[in-house]
């Protein structure tokens, strides 16, 4: 296994190359809709652990790729995530004031604005990913790929089953299902593209997809345990919100101490998955002990 | 020049096919996020002209080509249009009750279910236009062309313009790159993918564009004068609302007939640009006309 101090100068270094990436590839603020491209940068720079990124980069970098199309699939992949984001905090969605440590892009700006940086970032997203690879083939299946892993048999069927579905008919299997499909389906396509856009075979594909999806699902039971016991200036944004507004999560259905285990058990298996890879594969082992330790 | 039957039937035709390619490939309301599938159906079956999509199937078939591509190509482009109007109805931005003759998305579902069919349709527009071709080339040239279009400096840049440029800050230069941005630059994709799709040369793809760029704006001209003198049943939203708001539009600036003078010139421009093709742009041809002769 990595060492920990390693892990973290590896996320830090993709963080780092991924924020002038985004620099690159976001609109610059010019002509009479500078606004928007704004508000694009002011959601999506200088925020945020990148996990999804360095998900991408870190499985094309285990295939021994790391080509400027890696990087802007990163960054579409991190696109996509941060207009949803932008969207989840509207007023008319899950009405939060602050994202990342700083005030949410309709509270900066206004909701229409907000809206349409959402959208602009989301057409973005699929621009960047139709440029990342210079096999035609390969980006336009990543171009598809990342169509079903964000629309609604997606995230964006995460996130409405999560607004509309009552809590009280929530069981352990439908928030399974949400989470999967809400923060899952996006982690799952980062492995996913970074593996494919390597050049990957199917078997290994599959591989870092079955170790993605353990993954995310163990980084979503934290994010449930977090929002009990973490620390609000460390997390980022308001915690607690979910047992004030008496959501059921993972903690309130299983209990602290038992999500807890299937957490470890996910991470565990997560890590399986990826033996056959030996050493190679050590930085994304880490990244389970990471999302598992994270204090925010 | 077809005569207006047969241009009338085409168009007709064209709507109705694109109905049923709609149904197809439109996720089915199932699940537990059967919600926004519902929501999505609702805003895009069964209504509206199919302008779009009907200039890009023209355009293919004036170069050769109608097959299954095409059609999804023109279901991605009525898919990205149609995710412009259920966002831009919102109450955040033109806050509309009424489109296509029914109450907005976000009148029969709500605000929040809105924004996610939205989005959902914007993501699902690229899986399709993924989809446009077997020449992956041509296809992923289209899926960036597509988000070029809807991006920052097209259609999501002219909304911008629209909703943040004072009205007295409006003349005639800056509603003309409003429009052209808005309106303009998903019309002119249509032609442009419709005869890239079709294997067009660069020259053919140049004069095709050329009238829609055109023909898009004297479309936009066309829209003003329907505010001022249009009848709301015919039209499928509200009238006179420009001038209740004191905004500004070709008509306010120009004046009603220097408006209709301006549309027409731009008309027979357009159609001078498919002179090369002769006959065979008669349909292309008589649409400038159907634009410019429509009650709503």
């Amino acid at each position: 296994m990595s060492s920990p101090v390693t892990f973290k100068d590896s996320l830090a270094k993709t963080a780092q190359h991924l924020e002038t990436v985004l620099d690159d590839v976001l609109p610059k603020p010019i002509g009479h809709q500078a606004v928007v491209a704004e508000a694009m940068r002011y959601a999506a720079m200088g925020g945020g652990k990148r996990l999804r990124p360095f998900l991408l980069v870190q499985t094309a970098q285990l295939f021994g790729a790391d080509d400027a199309g890696i990087w802007r699939a990163a960054a579409a992949l991190e696109c996509l995530h941060v207009y949803s984001l932008v969207h989840d905090d509207l007023p008319c969605m899950d009405d939060d004031d602050m994202r990342r440590g700083k005030p949410t892009v309709h509270k900066t700006y206004d909701e229409a604005i907000a809206t349409l940086a959402g959208d602009a970032l989301l057409t973005l997203s699929f621009e960047l990913m139709a440029s990342s690879s210079e096999d035609s083939a390969r980006a336009l299946s990543m171009v598809k790929a990342l169509a079903v892993a964000g629309g609604v048999n997606g995230m964006i069927g995460g996130q409405v089953i999560d607004i509309t579905v009552s809590e009280d008919a929530r069981d352990e299997a439908l928030i399974t299902e949400l989470q999967n499909l809400k923060t899952g389906a996006l982690i799952e396509f980062g492995c996913h593209a970074g593996a494919v856009l390597a050049g990957a075979s199917g078997d290994d594909v599959a591989r870092v997809r079955r170790y993605a999806r353990d993954m995310g699902l163990a980084f979503q039971i934290k994010d449930d345990i977090l929002d009990v016991e973490g620390d609000a200036d460390l997390v980022g944004k308001a915690v607690g919100k979910d047992a004030d507004l008496g959501k059921a999560t993972f903690v309130s259905i299983l209990g602290l101490e038992p999500a807890r285990e299937m957490a470890a058990e996910l991470g565990e298996r997560a890590k399986s998955h990826l033996a056959p890879f030996g050493k190679d594969a050590d930085i994304l082992c880490a990244t389970v002990d990471f999302v598992l330790n994270r204090t925010h």
